[in-house]
């Protein structure tokens, strides 16, 4: 139950990193930018096809390297429903490959709300007698300012089916601070927060020891790191700010319990983007990745060792 | 400039409300639901369309009572690309019948990722050398707990494209309190949310002395819509709550300024569930719902004068 899919997995491969799919129509090589542009005009139709052979050919050069990929909402949001049938392609082609899907979504609603999220992304829609799913991902990320209203819904979903949530807890971007660093009694509001999540995880403990709902936490505040790892035994941390942001496998270490467990790093960029850095304009991008995303595993691996 | 396109049309409609298109397939009145079930089966396709026909039916029957709708974008998701495409027609729809749009998804990312979400949501979308324009919203709701870095790309698609974003304060829900009502200091959460909004607002006052950055503050909290009003004097208030949670026209009135001003308030489900009480199974749900956003109008109309 709960984390014990993704803990597995992460066993399995030994490598405790998962590759964000974030790609920016700039981010997708030129020539397969070109190809669809050719074929469907300068469209979202082009652009959204471009995105979804570019995330499948990540997803064909990564999959047997991370547990798990990250696609990143906004960015199929940003090309309409063209998008988002890519993003269920997308997301059905990872799962083929055995690969675990979190969806960074970061919703935050309450009630009914909330409830329509959840099925979208983690349960599934009733159609009259009929059950569809949509999205079907193993894993979302959430937004806890509304409270556990907005939390509860899917932490049905993740009970009933086997699956998991990440509330936002202390983020790795600079502003981060403006409100989660906010004195509150002898606490922070990135404590008070992180202290809400694992009470609202209570009673959904998996056989590693982690609850349904874990917790968002920057690479780039270790030492925050290192107080919530300690604060918050029984939830499994989401890490992202490695690499572009500044975090270093040093910085990650302290993300995870004794035993190399209860935590996943997140990278984007440094992988997706791994084949503007070798001057072959984008024709290698699938070894680039791939080479890109075994050296973060290989200098996290330094740090950590998973049992 | 900012809020001005709205204030306009509250004042030409002389009525400071909105009305929430939130329809769950269950909201659809049967005979439409039906229609499209025996024509494309129990799918997310028929509902899609269910929900399409049925919203836009709404936007007929509300269009010279409102001066603006709000779409919620969870319950458009959960019909996967289907349901993200009804509502790119239904926006376009309801702006071609003049009503000011109110995105509301409660989007909160950082960098990259929230200018992609400006650009589907407000922005447009850059294909090559074409600038594609995706939902195309008036304005959107967004969650700040990521602090300005979640906001800033908003706030400039705002200023350029005469646009404006609503950001959460103190919400509706009962569960608000976890977070939103712990003592910082000598403010509450809250209100420090409250005070980074107008500050992270400054200098986009339109005519009417309004920021492009709103608050979201619920109706069910009449004290707190008091002390923000006073507090936040230029700050525009999404006050959602009214009817079904329990907010009254007089709980309101104090999130207007002295001139009426200020503020507009949400109702979805008294309204386009109007229908349900009606006992005529839905034939009647255009002029059910007519009906109930007329009521609303002149309820606050008792309390609030508009100049």
């Amino acid at each position: 139950m709960s984390f014990d899919v993704l803990q597995d997995k992460i066993k399995e491969k030994k490598n405790p990193t998962v590759a964000g799919l974030d790609a920016r129509v700039e981010y997708v090589p030129p020539s397969i930018l070109k190809k669809h542009i050719d074929r469907a005009g300068e469209t979202l139709e082009a652009a959204a096809a471009a995105v979804q052979e570019f995330d499948c050919g990540l997803i064909d050069a990564l999959a047997d390297v991370v547990p798990a990929v990250k696609p990143q909402a906004a960015y199929f949001e940003m090309l309409g429903w063209r998008g988002m049938k890519a993003l269920e392609e997308i997301t059905a082609y990872a799962k083929s490959k055995d690969l675990f899907i979190i969806a960074d979504v970061k919703r935050g609603d309450i009630g009914t709300t909330a409830a329509a999220y959840s099925e979208a992304w983690l349960g599934s829609i009733q159609v009259g007698s009929t059950s569809c799913p949509v999205f079907d991902a193993d894993c979302v990320t959430l937004n806890g300012y509304m409270g556990s209203d907005a939390v509860k819904p899917f932490l049905e979903d993740c009970t009933k089916r086997d699956k998991c949530a990440f509330v936002l807890a202390k983020t790795s971007n600079p502003s981060s601070k403006e409100l989660q660093d906010i004195v509150a009694g002898d606490r922070l509001v990135y404590t008070v927060m992180g202290d809400l999540i694992q009470r609202w995880g209570q009673g959904t403990e998996g056989r590693y020891g982690y609850q349904a709902l874990g917790a968002v936490v920057g690479a780039t505040h270790p030492s925050v790191l290192k107080e919530l790892r300690r604060r918050l035994d029984r939830t499994f941390f989401l890490v992202p700010g490695y690499g572009a942001q500044g975090g270093t496998a040093a910085d990650v270490r302290s993300a995870f319990d004794e035993l190399g467990r209860g935590a996943i790093v997140n990278a984007s960029r440094s992988i997706m983007c791994a084949w503007q850095k070798t001057g072959k304009d984008g024709s290698d991008y699938q070894d680039a990745a791939r080479a890109a995303a075994e050296k973060m595993r290989d200098e996290i691996k330094r740090y950590v060792t998973i049992l």
